[in-house]
């Protein structure tokens, strides 16, 4: 079984995202619905093949400290390797690089297939990615010349070193120090947390991308400085020299996604680590979030990998297992049915498609975005996606993070006493979701980062929704949706406006907004695949007719069971409520 | 750190509860507050010295199939021993057989400082202790002699044999038959599925009392007749005999909640498991729920010890962690601040104060009743105490294993990354604690168990409400609680009352019901402690003062975030929402 449906990632990107019609401009023209089909189809069979096989065992033989060096099972390289080979890597970048050219957001939906049969052996593709994009914008020539091709190729592995043990998620205290050398180098010295990838021996070398205050730099987060510190240094040739100055200390033992191995590393207990600047002094902070932000979609379309999986593990699950009878059937020699024939268990379904389907909408829509602001034809719309996809990044992060991983609760509500069982799939899936909400910034963060910084991005969200909303009232069936959607969205706008009165309250409830804002945003993903779904059915039959049904009725479970929690949150952010501003530490 | 605090614990026992006035009655006239207090003592204490130490050893170290037998930590079975030669399992138990006599709520009270240390070794002794109950209520004189002062003093300990493979929820479907001997016993033969504590070598003996079918029973639940079926026969002086015919087949490995032994037993592989029926043919769903009930509100209480023990460790963990600072702070050079000083954080903490001190309240108030069902002068009171304890069992069960996971949720999220790791304690407490929405009846079962059986109690409990809102009214600055708590109660009752008009509908929405009544059962319980809290802040200072007025301030966060999510339930059960009866197995 496919962790994620097929025919549903088509109809997201080709019936709701229209992305085919990319292959229309320059840089795509190569490509066409066949190309993406067979990446997609590529990408489905390795994932099959190579990454679901060893999910469980990873989980089971998490990453070893031994003597300085991480040993793990074998299939982890292996299908590491079937993935580079196939190009996964490099599948959005350039041709000139060795890269596929793809759209990201079709490069994204292959991921998700990884993602689902595998996140612990996926992840160090998601960080090697994010790290080439990061060196390709903001890298120097021979930077770029050394390590980008080999990062490409999989010959190279990259992580993102930002935390600290005293600084998580404020970065300003960020300690580790970095010493300029006469040969315009730069030796680094500290302790860095929580690295994801940070030792393996998957790869040939490992390319750390390190924050780093530079000798004499100002304080707090206006001092950090990007640094590309290699394990193995690179000599000017392109062969690998001497090990750098970056010690092992010791790995953090997770919960759930133990594939992926988390590293405390030292940098700097002798000489120094020696590594090159990236982009600007000062201005680390800035490149970081280029990868930050990549890596943020990634986690969240992630997340709604993984609850998708979970989704279709209980499906198959409720339609298999006999259990019970209909509330009418007296009789108890009567057979049992199977517990898709129960309505609650139907509710605990529905609820699972609403949260993984919307959530799939949303990541490849701002998957798209990437795409519309790099290849649009007009300024103006590529400055249209970019402000979109600000004003979306801290939703597409947090929200699948929080209710798909509400999917995969209810995936082991479905199976029952099997389901908490490590037998089955969905306790993995289950713990292995529960970081979403914690790596790359947590959701509070988010949210802060949502209301603080990202809120003057809201009005060109608005026109869309209102684009949106005028479509569906022009569809049989969809106008009380539209209108639902309608007054929804005012609770965001009039949530906006009412930040300025009263900031300590809004920061303080900042979540709050996050929770108003990404619902509602989902609710439109909704019905813009309600829209599709409606115009299809008026000629679509058996299972294509189920599948727009399905759709209909998950939109109907959100927008009935979902959107009006909206209300409460509104109310809570415009009155603003003062509970929590107001509790004092003692009177715990 | 203590897993509860003996602080809030004394005050819904005293305070709310007035626990004290039941050594008025001639069944506790030799207790007093003193002697429940050295009870609350010594349980905190062994909880601290026996329990706690092995918590995260057991988790690491399940039980193992080894040649038959269960293996496992010695750690628990000396942690037992320590439990039972303290008297904890006859705590409630008349004095007569060795019992403590001791009222049930402060024997559960006691209860919640063991489970909170360590609910794995915790649910032996909660298993024993309803096997007792039950032996003690329904056994033959018989039955009592040979078992109840082994199990009581914790030689023998006690098992429930419900489940098979293809009959989980649904009990109708029970295959295990029983084959009636010329002597009046029964010969058993079955696969028995879910057995907590099915197999081990910590105590003598194990008593199973298993449901099964008497040759030629009816079909369904009403053929059902329940049995005494031990590990070890037991002569008629007391002295063991031959090992019974049951088989260990396997244990089933679960996500958490590890340390107790899950089974799957095979009754009769041989010549048929010797067993005797307990009470009448035909009758033994009956007899099981008397200790399937107590087993439910002891599934509660060991929710809410899970979320209380995270609460605590979150709540330490925010008062030590120094990271960023707050809003107004500019300066990236001033000093990190405790991250309880931000309001996202206490949010998270207020919200976990909120669930698991309303969940205690709701614990120990359900347990009082038990209490009131058995020593109340009148026999109205004995069967209003009843009637309640019937109505709110459902939600004692359910409400706490969904909101204290929440809270478990919240105590990781408090941790960051940290609290992801197993170094910590609340990754684990979370994997515990999500069992407890599945076991003894997942949450689905008892929403039709409340709607379905329970929903004719409504009126008694909608007494008590309004008696607490009435005096609400009268006390300055809880007037709006009373009025929000009244209009609350109105969206129950319009619920109830809607419900023979759309009875397909309101079974498919059993589940939405359940979380209405919950969310307003718990809202009530929080306006009774601030009641308390309000008049005693009249003459509180210092420590006490602020304590009243977390308790306060918890109370307003409850009614001000949690209870107005009813109106959205309420909406969907009333209207009625047909979403899920209508989606149909094919739109999937």
């Amino acid at each position: 079984m496919d962790c994620l449906s097929r025919r549903d990632l088509d109809f997201v990107l080709y019936e709701v995202l229209e992305v085919d019609r990319l292959c229309g401009r320059s840089r795509y023209r190569e490509h066409s619905r066949a190309t993406f089909d067979a990446v997609l189809d590529t990408a489905a069979r390795i994932a099959a093949e190579q990454f679901a096989p060893h999910n469980r065992l990873a989980d089971q033989n998490e990453p070893r400290f031994e003597a300085g060096r991480v040993a793990m099972i074998p299939q982890v390289k292996q299908a590491l390797q079937a993935f580079c080979q196939a190009g996964f890597i490099a599948a959005s970048f350039d041709a000139g690089l060795g890269g596929l050219q793809l759209p990201v957001v079709v490069a994204q939906a292959a991921l998700a297939f990884f993602k689902g049969a595998n996140i612990g052996t996926e992840g160090y593709a998601l960080l090697t990615i994010a790290n080439a994009n990061l060196l390709a914008a903001f890298g120097s020539e021979e930077q770029k010349r050394l390590y980008l091709p080999h990062l490409l190729s999989g010959r190279f592995f990259g992580t993102m070193c930002l935390s600290e043990p005293q600084a998580g998620s404020s970065l300003a205290d960020i300690l580790t120090r970095a010493l300029p050398q006469a040969d315009g180098s730069y030796r680094l010295a500290g302790h860095k947390m929580w690295i994801s990838g940070g030792e393996h021996e998957l790869a040939e070398n490992i390319v750390h991308l390190v924050l780093a205050r530079i000798q004499g730099a100002p304080a707090g987060v206006k001092g950090l400085s990007l640094f590309l510190v290699p394990k193995f240094l690179v000599n000017a040739d392109g062969t690998l020299g001497a090990r750098n100055d970056i010690a092992l200390a010791g790995l953090n033992h997770k919960m759930g996604y133990r594939g992926t191995v988390n590293c405390v590393l030292n940098f700097g207990e002798k000489e120094g680590a020696l590594g090159t600047l990236v982009g600007e002094p000062h201005n680390g902070l800035a490149c970081m979030f280029h990868m930050m932000n990549e890596a943020r979609v990634g986690v969240g379309l992630g997340a709604v990998a993984l609850g998708y999986a979970g989704y279709r593990h209980a499906l198959d699950y409720a339609r298999t297992r006999t259990q019970g009878r209909p509330p009418a059937a007296k009789d108890p020699r009567s057979p049992p049915v199977r517990i898709v024939g129960h309505a609650d268990v139907r509710r605990m379904l529905l609820a699972q498609k609403a949260y993984v389907e919307g959530g799939l909408a949303l990541c490849l829509y701002a998957a798209r975005l990437v795409d519309e602001e790099r290849t649009a034809k007009e300024a103006r719309e590529r400055s249209r996606a970019h402000a979109l996809l600000e004003v979306l990044t801290p939703i597409v992060k947090a929200w699948p993070s929080e209710w798909c991983l509400a999917a995969n609760d209810l995936a082991i509500q479905v199976h029952g006493g099997y389901g908490y069982t490590r037998e089955y799939p969905v306790e993995q899936l289950y713990r292995d979701n529960r970081l979403n909400a914690i790596h790359e910034g947590t959701n509070g963060i988010q949210a802060l980062d949502l209301v603080g910084r990202k809120i003057d991005g809201l009005p060109v969200l608005t026109v869309e929704m209102e684009r949106c909303v005028e479509k569906a009232r022009r569809i049989s069936g969809l106008e009380l949706f539209a209108e639902q959607l309608s007054e929804a969205l005012q609770r965001v706008t009039g949530a906006a406006e009412s930040f300025p009165r009263a900031v300590d309250a809004a920061l303080a409830n900042a979540h709050v907004f996050l929770e108003l804002a990404g619902h509602v945003v989902v609710a439109w993903l909704w019905l813009e695949q309600a829209i599709v779904a409606a115009r299809a059915l008026e000629s679509a039959a058996g299972d294509e007719e189920a599948f727009y049904r399905g759709k209909l009725q998950a939109c109907r479970f959100f927008f009935r069971w979902e959107l009006p929690k909206t209300e409460h949150w509104h109310r809570l952010f415009v009155d603003p409520d003062t509970t929590c501003l107001d509790m004092r530490d003692a009177w715990f």
